[in-house]
């Protein structure tokens, strides 16, 4: 619900700040040039792309990396280096299955632009596993598994790959254990590998010395038991050049909840050469998280959503109750009341429909008997007559009690 | 910039969870037909719209009510009426100029669908005033022009108006003061009416009852100052039925800032009779709110986005200083540090770069001696040496005491 994504968004903004990160955002439409260039063919297979009125050729951003590296190729002389940036942009892909229907979804990006040290990886991954914390899963829940672009760069090289053909390499590597095992192997037997020495690659999983510094680093934040080194991982997409990491459940149930690393050639090669500068970040969904968060019973507690209901059971008292509900708000309480006339009853279930944590409601005795308010504090089904003016303080104190 | 974006967002957020609304969001990308059938040709010549993969033909939203009214009768019987929705939708329009450039923009949404009476209208308008409260714009930098569609509607009709060009006559009013006298006189006089009558229309400004409502309640909450009723107002689209309004700065610089009315009809028009509900709504775009807050001096203050930068002046304190950055994000602090190598007075042009209210750095008496960390107050400059677990506690009582 647009409830629920708004608590995940609201976590993810707190934490980027907490680190430093600073928001940026982009236009969802792009240039297809920017992905056909970069992504590799795979990507462009995925975009939901057409020609504009201008007869330029554009695609709703799929991920938002190349976007960041166009824009801060463009933007980065105004800023100190290292640009700490992160976005919460929506991003499209084009669904080959119902007609070809355009699939959307929010991620989380953060960046770091300008340092190449691995203190900014290792930055990245603890901004990554806080914020997973902060949703309330534990080393129990996740593990972001670590890996080389770089190490599996050179057992490509080294192995006597055509470099020409690194990317279709590293694609089959990725889909390893998605694909057919034959299909894989069929796949590395053409670039000249065998299947069994690429696993045998995975399974000697020794941390290079970049590996080594960032798992440091991170064991210095006391992070150590969130993070593992495992070469089956790769990342899919062409502009990869060190360090990498995605983060699963433990229990294995979902895909990649957030994946990332560094690509430090993407701005060189988006600028055509006028800007380089290191660059590494990564990207989180809502959807694997939404289904990850649910399945652990921790959907972020949805807050009751309102402090207090004015109900209007006589229209004689409506001009004083849209009084109090404008006081109410004023003084900084989420108050909604009754609209158009009603019965009391469906007046009182729609504001509990509605989480309301008081109902309000004006009463007189007779005609001409003063005007008071009786105030109701839903959980505890108890009910006080209070004066209209002492109504606001009535419940700020009933709720900082109740709190 | 997007910091500033960052915060306007956040009143809007504020003010309408305050008044009980609730959020959604829906797809960026619509079909062509629910714009065509709905907003006359005068939108879809704005559109940007193509024909996707599929064959479809699409658009970007222009605006958010039809995508609002389209998933309200989708998802009514589910709730409760009425339904209180707000949302921060981007917006696309095609530009003809620059050969079709893509425009886009951020408008905060708010609408009331199911409360037929005339207090949705002024709950509405009344959130709009707050809203533009909440940045600090006073009854003397803002008014709320208060019209009637349906006084338009009876003047057009009793004119002896074609009910089937009723639309035309709408745009050519709307369009007065924003075309040349004579456009104007001649586009009317080919509908029926003199200019003259028009503007005897707008002059006599005589409150329909409906009007005379809102300006009552809206007096209720103290808020009558803000709003007046002119019928110069009739907004340029096709699907208003009732009370519509228009916000402009005082001084008349800008365009509107904010517009609404009720839309009685459109939920029926777009489910096809299958949901028959009443509805009122405004937007609020960015573009218009972030020139006047500036031309006011109201930009919403940018606070200071760290609480402290950790300085790493010599490398062999990196892990304790990346310790005490984890431990002072852990207690909520918004935190940075030196992440590469680097001289200590560019580290420390950087933090101030970065708006730090506290820079912190190791220190070390000698090679054996305890490590201790000085904590500068950066707008005092004053400089205390504090132990390692000390450190968390002397900033936070040192921010508490300069909020």
């Amino acid at each position: 619900s647009a409830a629920l994504r708004g608590r995940i968004f609201a976590v993810w903004h707190q934490m980027a700040q907490r680190y430093g990160f600073q928001e940026y955002d982009g236009p969802p439409l792009e240039s297809l040039d920017l992905y056909k260039a970069k992504s590799g063919d795979e990507i462009v297979a995925q975009l939901y792309n057409f020609v504009d009125k201008g007869g330029r050729e554009v695609a709703l951003r799929p991920e938002m990396t190349p976007t960041l590296a166009r824009m801060a190729a463009a933007a980065e002389r105004h800023y100190k280096k290292p640009l700490k940036w992160y976005s919460i942009p929506q991003l499209f892909r084009y669904e080959r299955q119902q007609k070809g229907r355009l699939r959307e979804h929010f991620q989380f990006n953060a960046d770091i632009i300008g340092e190449g040290s691995t203190s900014a990886d290792a930055e990245l991954i603890a901004l990554l596993i806080d914020t997973l914390r902060a949703f309330g899963l534990t080393a129990q829940d996740f593990v972001v598994r670590l890996s080389s672009r770089r190490a599996w760069e050179e057992f490509y090289h080294s192995g006597g790959g055509d470099p020409d053909r690194a990317y279709a390499f590293y694609q089959a590597v990725d889909k390893m254990g998605r694909e057919p095992e034959e299909v894989t192997a069929a796949k590395l037997k053409e670039l000249g590998f065998s299947l069994d020495r690429v696993r045998e690659f995975i399974a000697q999983g020794q941390p290079t010395e970049e590996l080594e510094e960032i798992l440091g680093d991170l064991e210095s934040r006391g992070l150590q038991e969130y993070v593992t080194v495992d070469y089956s991982i790769i990342r899919g997409l062409a502009y990869y050049t060190g360090p990498v990491y995605e983060a699963f459940d433990r229990k294995g149930e979902f895909r990649a909840i957030a994946g990332g690393g560094r690509y430090d050639n993407l701005l060189k090669v988006i600028s055509r050469g006028k800007v380089d500068l290191p660059a590494a970040g990564f990207g989180m969904g809502d959807v694997v998280l939404t289904e990850l968060l649910k399945a652990r019973g921790l959907s972020p507690s949805v807050a009751p959503e309102l402090d207090a209901f004015v109900l209007v059971e006589e229209e004689r008292f409506r001009k004083e109750s849209v009084r109090l509900v404008q006081k109410l708000r004023e003084a900084g309480l989420r108050t909604d009341y009754a609209l158009g006339p009603g019965k009391s009853d469906r007046q009182y279930k729609y504001a509990l429909a509605r989480g309301a944590r008081f109902t309000i409601r004006a009463t007189q005795e007779g005609e001409t008997g003063p005007l008071r308010f009786l105030v109701k504090e839903v959980a505890k089904r108890t009910e006080e007559a209070v004066d209209p003016e002492a109504v606001v303080s009535y419940v700020q104190s009933r709720l900082s009690v109740s709190d």
